[in-house]
């Protein structure tokens, strides 16, 4: 029970990062080590670190969170000008360090790493074809396809190489990727998932979201394009736009969910996009009632916004336990009502004889949700209005994130009537897509929808999901 | 740098909770982990419990936190329908397991064990009485003392012996004490330190806070009066009042920062007090301003009322990192002005270019705020105005909670003026003792206020400090 | 199954050691360190160090191995030039750390610490005793009722508290006492068990055994005396005769099976003493045979003894796996009797058609020694005779040996014959009583051999086992 | 200085083990376990162990010997009736989970799973190539350029792949492979590394040493024939022998020194040889003395035999503490001298006032063997004579033994006499290579002697070492 608060979400499945000094003497780890803190959000199953000096590459990755991985003994050895970066989310199963990023192999120009964001879904495809061509696998995930082909079209360059396994690959990729003398960012032509560019005083920071440059010290300079291949190295800044799409696909639960509220992604700030979203939601949705409340911590923008357009109060409803960890022994049978308040206490006296709106992101499956209204009304609540901040969600992604299966998803085979009543709620309203899409302050077509609409921005496998590989 | 964020708060030392079911066969022992593990913020360095099953007593106790401490082979050992536990705050220097509660000895009338809230002013004095009748001490801790004492008294029986401790030991003490036969709650005659009470089906619980009885599913009662003392057993709940003052110390910072906002403690929400501060200190020192921040989590209360009062909106502006934990690598010099960031980023979004009242619930040593107002200007706030929710901390406390010494106390040394420009905030304001006071709602004399005005409810020793004794 | 291998010996319970340096600059600790690690063989449950340096006492105890439980962070605590330490082995249940050793208590006159390899025969009674005046008891450790005593007689100076406390407590004790002035050292009247004086440069050293003075670089000087109290502190080493008895009872299985071979006990080397009992067996049991093979280590020098007297050639038959740690999958049912093989395999080559003569130790169970039988003969033995260097282990131990119930003792309730059956031999033979005191060369008035008479040098309780006191 | 003393002997470089059971319901990994146990001592930095039920492979590998490895949680994953396992030996530097083996990879026709002793001397050679042709590289290990050879040769079967990758790599090797079909055994032309087949009731194990299969219950069947591939599949077992050469090479240091004493390898036995190398040393180096020691334990069998051809006393001389395990802490320089006793302490009972003949089976650098001899002498002994079991070790081996560079190698640079005044014995004496061959009992070209003779069996790089192609 106290997992499914946990498990109630959409998943990110990884954060990247990537650091060139143009100065030599420079070492890059610790910086890495400091994005990847302040990714941890997207991914917190394993993390890992590949540095080089121009000469030697060297990398670690381990199960486990980011000050896990890492100690002052493993950074004696990550020496180096350029680095690349990564943390993985944990899906249930196909947990093994083997599958952990960054990818170091060698080729015949020397040593390529690469880490990857995303999601390809004609991986078995190239795959298979690969394989008939004499190719071994050692691992389970699309990143050692994406290095495979790379290294075969290296003889012209790395630049070169990359553009040509771009013509090959589709899907979602946000990519680092270091050799020797370059460290390379590559967005996909759709733009799925976020990658931006820092400026160092005599360097540059590449990051899955700006907040990472924020830790750093780098300052911002911009979103990688979609298709865009931007190369570092010490000739400097270059740059290549390889594949032109005449729409982007940019995944708005970033906005919705996965991001931090201190990034900003694509020009648009997440903390406002949320705020906005909880605005429009109250027009769209407007209720009489005392408090507005959010389900920390996520939500707390959406309440900030729905508070001031409904000019009902904002206030705290439910508090969280900050000690709450990945491990925990379950309760038994006769505690578990009580025991999701381990994790998220109704506020009593904020709550009781009140008529709460109490805002969320999303509902996958509903039981959190429900769990949640019941324990407000325990407390008193009179009324529980739930409002969600994005549309419900129906479909699943093909392109990075974790999603159960349709059958699953509350939202895929409910009414919204019929959610209202499996969680119990007074009322249930959410936000309209075109809401969703005026808070990000976008043209539709910038955006990926599909989790809603089922409309994917390109064709995706029917049956495919990303364990079918796994014969492993 | 870093850790000087967790640094510059004054720290709780204990947490404890008790647990009694009329009926043997029910087990105690997941109860006690859940009370724990709500109450994990006021004590991170070590967890035990202890129980019985009215004939053999059990207990684990190990460094680290709840979820760290106990496993499922754990609980196969802890057997009983009677237990207690114990969470401790992790000084520097003096952590050893020994030290570890509750502590179990064995003495003539059976076992008893003893978990403790507190700090007595006048254990050196009477363990060098008991050293003197030839009694030898295992650990460092006051507990010891108590345990001793009441054994010498238990030929009485185990309330007496309780009763005629307590007319022997001075200082801060909530208390919860298991035999074979009893779970008995103690709360000291000032009551300086919480203490509630909470009933099951067909048992009851003890804990220092409420938080803990709304997560193991029991209903608040009351909280235990200065002086009482609870005793559970078969027969029933029975209670004596042992010593009655003529003024109540109740510690206020519990209101302020220790406690959790969804515990009730004497009666006062612990989130309504600080909302209250919020309240008053908006109209002892108003601003021109246009956005309220807390500094989360705890400040956040404190921020919505002053934005209620002030009609400035509440927004975040600074976004914690929810992974950074104990561990953490140093940044090299180079890094250091950024890491902070790790923990507290700002966000630019809500903060650039406005005029910002900051919320922080006290200032300790103020290296930590002097850094956040860094980073506010950083990310483009035009003002910083600081309002803190508590009184200058001035004076040592010396009944259970961790000051540094008076000269790094920057609210001793200096006026609030030479505060404001160490930190260097547009303005700094200070709730008055009488806005405090109001703020919880109860007379002074309810509170121990000494921290703020050396008024301390008893006389204390003159350069006494918690490890006098640890002569070990 | 494989853990019946180790199981089927007596197990010492403890190891201790000492050292004093009259130079006050230097540090002890990792001379105890290396010493403990030398008298490892005595106890793997847990291991400590305490030492002071004329002022602060520290200590370091934890379950583990010597090299496990200490490292270099725990060496920078373990400041000073006096210290004492301990091991102790593991028996199943009761292992936990509060019953680890050194003891170290504050009592009217400093730091005491105190650590203790033997049992005592009238703790309980001493302890019901204590805790009628108020003592309470927080471990199950005769160690515990030793030091306060101790503490209640210190007012005379701590030599004479000793002395006192001798009076009280009977049974087994060798002990290493450390306070801020003193090392002490002192073994029972009876000199049931071994401890051994030893010297430095400028200072001495303590230890159960000698082979730990090898390790540390000290001279060997002499063993403690029975019912002597050997003093060291700056004004040098002094000495006390505390209890003269009639008879001594130092017990013998140290020379058959618990001491290290390269130690000298009593004046008596114990790789000489099995040597001379593999003699004496040869005479007392000649055998017409091929070979003469030991089982590994502990039996070796016997078995060159018995070739060497019966001139039949030595040789190895089994090899053990130098592998084979502590922990242990066990193998499915199928496995079960190859898995013996894996920590002691037959030596084909030596043994096929050959008529073995195989020297052991002792016969606690004998499980093993039916495997290991059985194991020869399928490598090829023709004919396998067992030689056992002790006589039939018949009664329980009261002294400080974990031995089980009489009734699982294969020498209390079976003849020769029918142990010989059991364990599928052609022929067994055990030492005579007399040939094994021979072996050592002292008269029998020297030795305890309670454990194959059931004549114990003092009365001894009829149930009590060590673990009666353990209420907690 | 303790670590030195393991340091002072040529090191194995892994052991591989397969089991292959005919009844596809029985489960293979356990027995690999037990293998893998009996073959700890070629390897002991990581393990590792593939299994698959003739559909789904899994492994599991990771550094630390095979206790710590594996868990009952681990074996519930390895599923199924073929399977094979690795250990592998610690070198300094490059020790790195992703080089641990079995190395698992997906290849067209499904997984292949291989694992490796021993040295291709051609790697590099074959790296480049593949790597020309686009392959990229995930380890430093060879053994992926077998399996990238294998998997490029499968549209023609496994076993022709085999074969047809046999004739392009060069240097030792005894393989393991798993398919989901087939267990394969495949020895190199020279049969440099060891690797033998035994029967199990309904199928076969291949292990590096025999000692494994008496481990598993497996009969001993007969060792794989130089260039022989022994396929195991559901139709029973095929051989096919595919190069034959005019010579065998395999490597003598197996009998010296690196296999266990209880393994039968190529028809002999290892004790068997060890013990008639002892007898042929002494009549090549025979002396006039007391006592003949071993350092133990490897050389005990050669000692014995010295002893038996000598008519001088075998005896101990020498004490191993049994539990010096990998992790130590240095002794400070006071100490140094001393603490080489804690690992081999001097029996003085044995050696005090004799004349001793030391023998040990090799001198790597000599700075073991110059302690030992000091301690000796320290302990009493009036002269000390070193014979050594194998003639002087003075050219690097090529095929997978880690030696260290020639000029750290004594018997490389240094006469007998310059070596006997290093080692301060009073004399020395290594048996002639004729001598060793004839204790082993077969021709001089059945083995490969290149590390006394520095004749290779075929052409070795001049510069290379195994490190050189980590360019990663």
């Amino acid at each position: 029970m106290l997992n499914e608060i946990n498990f109630d979400k959409l998943k990110e499945e990884c954060g990247v990062v990537g650091v060139y000094h143009g100065n030599r003497s420079e070492e890059v780890a610790k910086s890495l080590y400091y994005g990847l803190y302040a990714l941890q959000h997207r991914g917190q199953e394993s993390a890992g670190i590949a540095t080089n000096d121009g000469l030697h590459t060297q990398f670690h990755k381990e199960m486990g969170l980011v000050p896990e991985v890492f100690n002052e003994a493993v950074f004696k050895r990550l020496k180096g000008h350029i680095g690349i970066g990564h943390v993985r989310y944990s899906t249930t199963g196909d947990s093994n360090v083997v599958n952990a990023q960054p990818l170091v192999v060698r080729y015949r120009g020397g040593n390529i790493a690469l880490a990857h964001n995303g999601n390809l879904i004609n991986a078995a495809k190239l795959r298979d074809r690969l394989e008939e061509s004499g190719v071994v696998f050692q691992t389970t995930i699309d990143t050692e396809v994406i290095v495979n082909l790379i290294a075969r079209f290296s003889s012209d360059g790395i630049v070169n190489a990359i553009e040509r396994t771009m013509e090959l690959i589709k899907g979602a990729y946000a990519l680092v990727v270091m050799t020797e003398d370059y460290l390379i960012g590559v967005r996909d032509p759709f733009g799925l998932r976020p990658l931006c560019l820092g400026k160092l005083e005599n360097g540059y920071v590449l990051a899955s979201e700006s907040c990472a440059l924020d830790v750093i010290g780098a300052e911002f300079v911009r979103d990688v394009e979609p298709g865009e291949i931007i190369a570092i190295s010490k000739e400097g800044l270059e740059t290549r736009q390889v594949q032109v799409k005449n729409r982007r696909a940019s995944c708005i639960f970033e906005y919705i969910y996965f991001a931090r509220p201190d990034s900003i992604i694509d020009g648009t700030s997440v903390y406002e996009a949320r705020k906005n979203a909880g605005r429009i939601l109250a027009k769209e949705h407007p209720v009489d009632a005392d408090l507005v409340i959010a389900v920390p911590d996520t939500s707390i923008p959406a309440a900030i916004g729905y508070a001031e357009a409904s000019g009902i109060p904002f206030g705290e409803g439910l508090i969280k336990n900050r000690y709450v960890g990945r491990t925990f022994i379950q309760p038994e049978q006769k505690l578990r009502e009580t025991a999701v308040r381990l994790k998220l206490n109704s506020l009593r006296y904020n709550v009781s004889g009140k008529r709460i709106v109490m805002i969320d992101d999303s509902i996958v499956r509903g039981t959190t949700s429900k769990q949640i209204v019941n324990s407000l009304r325990t407390a008193g609540a009179k009324e529980v209005h739930l409002r969600i901040s994005s549309p419900p969600v129906a479909y699943s992604c093909h392109f990075g994130i974790d999603t159960p299966n349709r059958t699953q998803l509350i939202g895929a085979v409910n009414t919204v009537e019929q959610i209202r009543k499996t969680i119990g709620a007074d009322s249930l309203g959410y936000i309209s897509t075109e809401g969703l899409i005026e808070s990000v302050g976008k043209p539709a077509e910038h955006h990926c929808l599909a989790c809603f609409s089922g409309d994917y921005p390109m064709e995706v496998p029917t049956v495919g999901n990303k364990k079918v590989f796994e014969r492993l």
